[in-house]
């Protein structure tokens, strides 16, 4: 039997093709397999990589008690997202001291952008610890759509659109690629930064982009503001040089 | 028999076990696989993937004509390159007259800083062509070292070593985090700008992150300025919050 071991797991954007071989030898050998999901909603990681889960491996479904009801800036939504981690490190930590190989699956990469990275910070000084990287979901975005994304001497820029609107139109003009990430409710103010960047016209919108239901298009062409949290703006920055 | 197809299949950062089960599955359909390398080298692609090649494949390496001899600004490179890429695009384009599919495999992500993609605007206006997503170096590495990368509302930067020493060090100033590609013989000047940008306290140096041979040290312990070209710094911009 293996000692304690956590690993964080990368099971990619969506397809359940775009696991890597070394994520389904970690799940292979994982005695508990914990997943984020919204209470009440299925775990997107579980949905990507379940077919590979060994027989009656242990389930920990780790349920954040709040996405977006509450501001992140307020000191509400702090307290209560820094319990709910503080409570599923010691969940796992308790598996951990009984010499279980846990494993936590986490959509696209684990150590970019990915909830799994505030266990890491708890539970990596204490125990050994793995990470197996992942396909990020703006490769798979891009790759879906078969868009050169960066080239040679490009910088290339992840956003946030929770940036103010000033912010965004700053760094868009200043850059020669980038991805607008959790678009959801700020696509509006997303759309007006890119037309003032001067950027509008190569900018294109995906929502779900490695599903079968994907919907991809102009961002000029998409004509209502509504956009669901996980899409994304490419902003190509490569013009098919040399 | 598959009628004539491109295939552009990102093969990950090095190790083989970091290969997606989309990729293998378009390995095992390709008639041709072709790899790019320098002339007198092994294809690294190649390396990563060959365990996968069905029995019999044809194989077509594509051998640049220059890396980093010539300076990128010179004509001579640009002609070269380009002439070396318009012919490999014709030797593929050739192949899938026939009716064959034609894989090409590419470290990391095909369409993220990858050769690939100059083969990809030249022929994907013409035939049916598929990307397989892959985990990009960058992935690779910080996942290596375990070390988060960007969380929340983080900018994210990848910047080329090639910049200017001012360019490098104004954006290194104004990033969460950064990751900074193709080190090489840029070393000092990368070190000189993270200095000044107030970041090379967090820096960390990566040399072959996914090998078993990789080198890993806080950049202020690196004394030397001996780098290969595909060496990284990362700049981690995550605090540990909430």
């Amino acid at each position: 039997m293996n000692g304690a071991r956590l690993i964080g797991i990368g099971v990619g954007p969506g397809d359940p093709g775009l696991v890597t071989l070394n994520a389904i030898a970690a799940l292979n050998e994982a005695d508990v397999v914990a997943h984020f999901a919204k209470a009440g909603n299925a775990s997107n990681a579980r949905t990507i990589a379940a077919c590979h889960f060994k027989d009656g491996v242990e389930e920990l479904p780790l349920l954040y008690p709040v996405t977006t009801e509450i501001p992140k800036e307020d000191a509400a939504y702090r307290d209560s997202i820094r319990a709910f981690y503080d409570g599923a490190a010691r969940a796992i930590a308790s598996r951990l001291d009984q010499g279980q190989v846990v494993a936590v699956i986490a959509e696209g990469d684990p150590l970019f952008y990915g909830s799994y990275m505030h266990l890491h910070v708890r539970l990596s000084p204490r125990y050994p610890t793995e990470i197996v990287a992942g396909v990020t979901g703006m490769s798979g975005c891009w790759s879906a759509i078969g868009t050169p994304i960066a080239q040679g001497d490009d910088v290339f820029t992840v956003l946030p659109a929770t940036l103010p609107e000033y912010e965004l139109e700053r760094r868009l003009a200043d850059t020669d690629a980038a991805v607008v990430m959790k678009i959801g409710r700020h696509l509006a103010k997303v759309r007006r930064a890119l037309d003032r960047a001067g950027r509008l016209d190569r900018a294109i919108y995906v929502e779900r982009g490695t599903m079968t239901n994907a919907a991809v298009m102009p961002l000029v062409d998409k004509l209502d503001t509504i956009a669901p949290y996980f899409a994304m703006v490419l902003v190509p920055g490569w013009e098919g040089r040399p």
